[in-house]
């Protein structure tokens, strides 16, 4: 028994990363788009006891090739907050964290459907941050050139600003409901935040009472400089994405010692990587799984999942060559890093780079559920993680293999809960519930 | 027997418009935050098969005075994307109409929305599509003035065209998901819009498949010139707003007119006036009933309410003198003839005004179910409307009065269903499927 144990989010865009998933024998090829699988799949992972479903998005599909994109799962997805105010209903422990943009939504709007996404659910909404990395994504807003990568971010810190203010904008006791007296709430519990900043102007207050969990839970997940330091400012989840556990016990150490640095304690966030995980009998058999599906990536999307993730057309670079210097742009800088490291780490070609990156590039676990134990165990151990974000490499199977077969290991370790400890996300993740910043109560601090 | 039968939206904001609601002796205080509640509202709405809950929204709830708006249980609520779509889950027929501004939100977030609602729903939405009247909404979303009416009904031209073109992105039979091949839909049987007006420019396409109803039902409420011709242009049901049969009909026939000089056929737009509905063992009672229910209205309030209506500060006026002369406003136009025109016919002082608008200033059937019946019927009959979009005095006594009582008497007298007769909210409307633009079939022209 070890003193730390794992959190456990469950990755979903909303079924699997991997673009060769809907073509895997046995897969349902319309998973991520079928509301009763997706149904099942919650109830599934909240009877593992996960803590999250966390759950992707992207504003464009019009990022690739036609070619490479009719050959994608993800092209047609529900929206966050649709799909994942459907499964509040239908479940009653796991958390909802959505992805909203900070580029192409308003405060208001994102801080409402948040509150309303909290109380629906009795506590279990998280608010994945993201800044929007796609440019495509800027085309259907209106926009014919994308915001710069550091001045997206300094957006988003004024956004979340504006956010967590506007959540706060009724005390927790206000809603007194006095029918006698004809008092719903007390005015006087209300504080109108009246923002006047450099990108937004918000005046407030937000027409909903303040979120059962104060704040829905912080998630993040950007790597470069910029997205580090609003991780540590803002976060209370990092979704991380380093591949080599010598990777992640220094970022771990990074984002962790800006957390000291300012102020916070290291254990208000958690860092989850990202991980694959292919169950198998044998290790051979997860291995020929895995090469299996990879094998159901076609050429033309793994070239086009190359361009998204240096942000150029690598359609145009020699197959068979090493990948050549690849200039900066104004797309995310995480898969750019991560791409070009794996390929000078592996000495990859284009060609195979391509179709590790089109299948899924990053951090992998394949084998036995003892030997995918043993290395959970040894991340969390050597401090580079507090727990892992799972991909399932196709549905139901990949799912159900970890749940009927991982997390049984992990709890028989005592490396996972048997029983949720809480009753929202934010108690079972071991987080503190904010006090309201215009009315400080008696509730712990942050 | 009827030839034509009533069509019945519930109005929900989301539970009852009536401010005194809360305080009703036996109602829910907190019926419009409680999601238990609003989960059961739904499921006995659909057992009297209802056409549709029919969700009202305000982006602002800082538009009236602090001590107005502390009486008032609608200044906190749930967000309509994320309520409706955790009632698609408990609900399996009754439709789902969701409020959504062409001025403060994005064309293609709101047509992903509606997709995805309609498609978690199996083909149950409806768009309420409204410009948003109220000036102080604008203040949450960075505008200091709010734009013009007729500058907000031109943006909302253009703002549904692009909405309904990203609907149309994918053809029905897109999907082919052809496992063997590796295709997981048609490339040719994809359209990008590249719509460039002169409000948006979005080029889609959208990342979700083609809506079940092919299109979420439109729904429109303007009253004003503008109003109604966007209403004959694009909507498919009106909620109107008049309070005498003789102004239902002039609306009727102006409404149904200008559908016929648009090419299109009168029965594919639904008129549905909005009515509160007070049930009594005797019309005296329940008139004692309405008189309970509006005594519980604070003068506060009442003033804020005819302020908010009348687009102006209400406050100034002398309460016991008449209703003076009133400036033209960049405000909705509806609400403020309507108020204007009750004063002037009933001879109202401002606080007899504002105590009938505080609580509910439009058409009202008070009575037994024998005598709203009778009403109903003639407004159907006499062409005053299709249906109802019946709002209920106060939760739970005032719906389960309508559902246990009003419901059966219009079912005896042939003016209401027994059963729904389709799948869709389209299909129990009576609507046609709209044809996909860039990849018309044979599906009925609408």
């Amino acid at each position: 028994m070890v003193a730390r144990t794992l959190k456990l989010g469950a990755f979903m865009r909303p079924v699997s990363i991997h673009t060769g998933a809907w073509r895997y024998p046995g897969a349902y090829p319309d998973a991520n788009f079928n509301f009763a699988h997706l149904k099942r799949f919650a109830q599934r992972l909240e009877q593992a006891r996960f803590d999250a479903f966390f759950m992707a998005d992207h504003l464009a599909v019009l990022n690739m090739p036609l070619n490479a994109l009719a050959r994608s799962h993800t092209v047609t997805s529900f929206e966050p907050f649709t799909l994942l105010s459907a499964l509040a209903g239908a479940t009653e422990h796991i958390g909802l964290v959505a992805t909203a943009s900070t580029t192409f939504d308003q405060p208001f709007h994102v801080a409402r459907r948040f509150a309303s996404l909290d109380h629906l659910s009795g506590g279990r909404a998280g608010w994945n941050i993201v800044t929007t990395a796609n440019p495509d994504a800027a085309l259907n807003f209106g926009l014919t050139e994308h915001v710069e990568h550091d001045e997206r971010y300094r957006r988003a810190r004024e956004f979340f600003d504006v956010v967590t203010g506007l959540w706060d904008s009724f005390a927790d006791d206000a809603f007194v409901r006095d029918v006698e007296a004809g008092i719903y709430f007390d005015a006087a519990r209300l504080h109108v935040l009246d923002h006047r900043g450099k990108h937004y102007s918000v005046r407030g207050p937000l027409n909903i009472a303040r979120p059962v969990q104060g704040w829905p839970v912080i998630v993040q997940a950007g790597a470069s400089e910029a997205g580090r330091q609003l991780a540590a400012e803002t976060a209370e989840v990092v979704f991380a994405a380093q591949s080599t556990l010598e990777g992640a016990r220094r970022f771990y150490a990074d984002v962790k010692g800006r957390l000291e640095r300012l102020g916070r304690h290291p254990d208000t966030l958690k860092i989850l990587p990202g991980a694959l995980v292919v169950v198998g009998d044998t290790v051979q058999e997860a291995q020929e799984k895995r090469a299996r599906l990879d094998s159901l990536v076609h050429f033309d999307s793994s070239i086009a999942s190359l361009s998204i993730a240096l942000g150029c057309d690598a359609s145009r670079f020699d197959p068979d060559a090493p990948l050549p210097e690849i200039p900066p742009t104004n797309a995310g800088q995480s898969g750019r890093e991560r791409a070009i490291e794996l390929a000078r780490r592996e000495r990859l070609t284009v060609r195979q780079l391509a179709q590790r990156l089109g299948g899924f590039g990053g951090l992998a676990f394949v084998g036995t559920p003892g030997t995918i134990a043993d290395q959970m165990e040894e991340w969390l151990v050597q401090n580079g993680c507090d727990g892992f974000n799972i991909m399932f490499p196709y549905l139901p199977g990949g799912l159900d293999d970890f749940v009927d077969r991982v997390v049984p290991e992990l709890q028989r370790r005592g490396l996972f809960r048997r029983e949720y400890e809480g009753r929202t996300l934010r108690e079972n993740l071991g987080l503190a519930r904010p006090p309201n910043r215009f009315f400080p109560t008696a509730a712990a601090a942050r």
